[in-house]
Parts: structure tokens; sequence; C-alpha cells
């Protein structure tokens, strides 16, 4: 299914990634609650991995951490804790992430981020400053990361709807990581099961000065 | 300047995009502090944005609203709120993006989410939710948007580090839209001012259940 992206412009023409990858990674790629059947191997997820790692982060701080919910008890431990309109989706996606940030991300500061490795001590003191940066920087490499597992040939079905303390309680306990973002993942299997709701346009979501 | 991203695996035989587009959007890209001459025409920022806009929301609410900084007088007037090391490249950059979310995002449903504008009573009356479905989701538009301006032969440097409340009143007046990004865009110029900081490992950053 085509969409008008761009009637004003030849959007190709300003693109320096062909069309084949403009379509998959952007254009034509959809959010996904139906998958085809077969399991998803570890080598894709280790792609998707090397891939969102290089999202851009303030000072370097990567507070992105990844469950990857394979096992059948395990995912009906996280299934549990969805809202109910995403339980069976999640249930029978080939894999799912449960996307989570690590407030103590200055702990490896040291090793990612050394040249600012002497503001530990500032940010270890500021619970609320670690907490913003940790959600902020790990929802922009959530947007890598949906990007990242469409380059590995996923389709992904982002969700918000769950009760993320039921979710931290099960998988995040004992570490200071809170779940924001469930993905369910696999091969595409190419119901679109409605039409693609309306974007914005360049003059309502823009303004030049 | 190639990078150690995937060691185990082969990690083009795993994308379905070539390893062109890879390059040019994961592994070879980089924050750009310096950039070649010449101005960004339009219908680069329009390409650019007609990719942005295809990222997911949670119900495609779509709060990310974009100021191109483009007229001399404008960019003074941000530099000013700019943190001193951003100053300089803030100045001299090509073209500037100004990423803001707008917390009245509930205001458009009718027309971005029509399937859930029972919904808008409920988000008008509740501030909280709103400013932070907003900045999650604005967020993760960001990544979106670093991606293609990469996709539109740009080089971004995202920057945090500003005075935020200084920027909306500049550029925000009159709205709920709160700036939390600013984005220096321009054509590379191959210049590398320092080694890729380190990225976590697979095992570091992701877990299985």
């Amino acid at each position: 299914m085509s969409v008008d992206v761009a009637s004003e412009i030849n959007l190709q023409d300003e693109l320096i990634v062909d069309s084949e990858a403009a379509a998959a990674l952007f254009l034509e790629a959809r959010t996904a609650n139906s998958w085809a059947e077969g399991e998803i191997p570890e080598e894709t997820l280790e792609a998707v991995y090397a891939l969102t790692r290089m999202a851009p982060t303030a000072m370097n701080i990567q507070p992105l951490r990844i469950t990857w919910v394979r096992s059948p008890e395990a995912r009906e431990r996280l299934v549990a804790h969805m809202a109910d309109g995403n339980k069976a989706k999640t249930l029978t996606a080939p894999m799912v992430a449960v996307l989570s940030y690590d407030t103590d991300w200055h702990e490896l500061m040291p090793t990612t981020a050394p040249h600012a490795a002497g503001m530990v001590p500032t940010f270890a003191a500021n619970d609320a400053l670690r907490q913003g940066m940790g959600a902020n920087n790990a929802h922009i490499q959530a947007g890598f990361f949906i990007m990242a597992a469409r380059a590995a040939g996923l389709a992904a079905g982002p969700m918000g709807g769950f009760d993320a303390a039921g979710i931290d309680a099960e998988f995040n306990e004992g570490t200071q990581r809170k779940a924001f973002l469930v993905v369910n993942l696999g091969r595409p299997d190419g119901i679109v099961d409605r039409e693609r709701l309306h974007r914005l346009d360049f003059d309502a979501a823009t303004a030049t000065v």
C-alpha cells in the first residue's frame, strides 16, 4: 500500500538510501498485530541490537535495556501484566522485547562516557535528573530499536498499554530498571488490519523562523 | 571508519537493507559538530519530515513539532539560550531544528486518532498524563528524525544542553509546546573529531528470559 508522503516534492530524489530501504524502514512499514509463524533466531536479535546501539544518547549514556521474552513460561508472566487488548497478540508474537531504562546509567559512565566521568557524583546525587535523562534517552533509542527491527526484516508492534510496576516486579526486580515499552516482533505476514492513520502535514507540524 | 559491531554474527546476512543503507543510517553515521558549507534546501527538510512522520506513536498522537531555524536573526536568538559548548556549532550549522512536544496533542485526536477520540475529555483533564505521553512519544519520533535526516544525506548533531525555558519563551510562546532537543544539520564534511565512544555489548544491555 502506497502512501502520499510528499505531494510537493519527489521524495526519492532527496534521499541517499534506495527506495527499497526507504519503504522498508519508513514509508511502507506498519505497526504489526500478527506475524508469520516461525521462531526468530538469536542471530537476528543480535543484529537488531547491533544497529540499535549506534543511536546517539546524551553523553553516550545508553540507558536502554532489553529483555527478550522467549520462553513460554516467561511469556505467560509478561502477558498477565499487559492490557486486555494487548494480551492475545503478546502471547502469540514470535518474539517479544520488553524495553526498560536503567536509572543507574551513571555507574557505567567510566566505560560509556570517560570524557564526562567526573560528573558521576553529580548524577549519583540527583535521582530525578537520572530518571528524566534515562527515560528521554531510552525513548530515542526505542525509535532506533523499531527501525533496527525493520532493517532486520521484522515487523514491530510497540505497545504502551501494560502495568509497568507489575512488569518491573517480574523482570526488573533488584535493579533500578523501569519498563517503558513492550514490542512484539516477528516476520511480517502481510496482513494489514486497518488503513494507516493520518500523519500531520509539513505545515501542521513544522514552522520556519 | 569501520566499527566492530557484531563479532559473533555476519551482520549484513541478517539485514534486508543493503550495506550502504545500514552504514548511512546506523553503522557509519556519527554525531556531527561541523558540516560542509551550503544551504539546506526546503525540499530536503520536507523529505526529512516526510520520513519522520511515519514513526509509530501511542494512538498516533504525533506530539513532535519542529521549528526550522533558518534566518540569521532567529539563529542568534536561539544561540543565546544554548549552553556555552554548543553555541559556536549551533551558530554555524547550515540548518538547526528545535524539536518540541506539544502537550495539547489531544486537541488533534479527532484527526490523528479518530478511533480514540472518545478519550479526549479524559486527556484534557489530566495535564501530567499528557505531559508524560507527549515527552515520551516525541522522543521516539526524535529517534526517527535523526534517522530521517541521515536518509536525506544530512549529518545530525543532537544537543540537550540549552535553557529550555528560554527557548520556549523565544519560539513556543502562546503554545503548550516544550523544547526538548536541538539538532544541528548539514551535509557531512567528513571530519571526525574523536573516536566513537564505546557501545554496550549485547550481553551487557540485553537478557533473554
